[in-house]
């Protein structure tokens, strides 16, 4: 069984929906040491979130971050949260939304993703600065 | 220290949301040997999903879908990304929403689930196709 | 590599979003013997679900309720599943957009969360009673 653990920090990225695979993977050499297990990517941050989703087309993650605007808005009649600015309560809600962690499994030496598979950083605040990773991967 | 892994490939499934705890399940009889551990489903796409809920009425799973439609609509005025058909930007909206995989604690050998939840495939294209999941478990 | 496990029952909390670290965490002193892992903590239900958030002004916590109930109403006219109350439906659904489980990074003997994050119960139905936890911690 091996544990490898670090906390990495990304460089600060705008408000949207960013591929960071490749920056994750070169954080990680260690992951061609693992023949079968997973690897966890968990943000230490209540207002930027992470998923999967498509790595090609940029137009997919554009569109996320219209879709996002629109199913949690700004200046909701009903948020009581106001006073960090507008763009801070619906980051909570989206980060909840898309979650905190992705867990992936690795086989051969490698994420086991599907080939149109990404890891996105999603930035929700307009200015969130460089956020926190903690990545984990365990296994034979 | 035990570690499984297997990669399966499901039949497919029409667009909506359906169980699959029982093939998860056959396809992974190795379960029986851990006591304590914790079992993953990663599903290698970006339209479609996994999740857990109720594995009794099947009228959750069509509300399910009666909801993700509202909630993620076809021809939204701000997609950019429309090339593949109006079925397929909202797949891979709905997919982050849901996540790509489950974790799901074993005990004694088998899935430590509540009583009333399952293992959903969630298909969010019309036609999806064959689905690919990679099964990993591991515990003592 | 060690490895616990153990299941709890969290005293009945009312509709909505609550903090629940602290609980979480004096069930499992066990986690200060872990230098370097993950902790899962797993809710056996389908109408309530976990997350991470913000753990210091309450509001984040009631205006996620409000939001929420906004997205996924009450009463939606494409509901077919309805014998249970109007409050069962969105249940389910908010539990699959929130999530069964939380995976959190262990270091140290300690959670390895951001200054900020704190572990959510959300609680979507108007009774759900006690709730059922599994929490699963394992590392080096």
């Amino acid at each position: 069984m091996n544990f490898f653990q670090r906390q990495i920090k990304l460089k600060p990225y705008p408000r949207g929906f960013h591929l960071i695979t490749d920056e994750v993977l070169r954080a990680f050499p260690e992951i061609k040491q693992i023949n079968m297990g997973q690897l966890q990517v968990f943000i230490k941050h209540t207002s930027a979130s992470l998923t999967l989703n498509e790595n090609a087309d940029y137009t997919v993650r554009t569109d996320f971050e219209s879709h996002f605007n629109k199913m949690v808005p700004e200046n909701a009649p009903y948020y009581r949260h106001t006073y960090e600015g507008p763009d801070d309560m619906p980051a909570h809600i989206k980060a909840s939304l898309l979650g905190a962690s992705v867990e992936i499994p690795v086989s051969d030496g490698k994420l086991n993703l599907g080939i149109w598979q990404g890891i996105y950083l999603c930035e929700h605040r307009d200015f969130g600065g460089s956020r926190n990773l903690v990545i984990t991967v365990f296994g034979v």
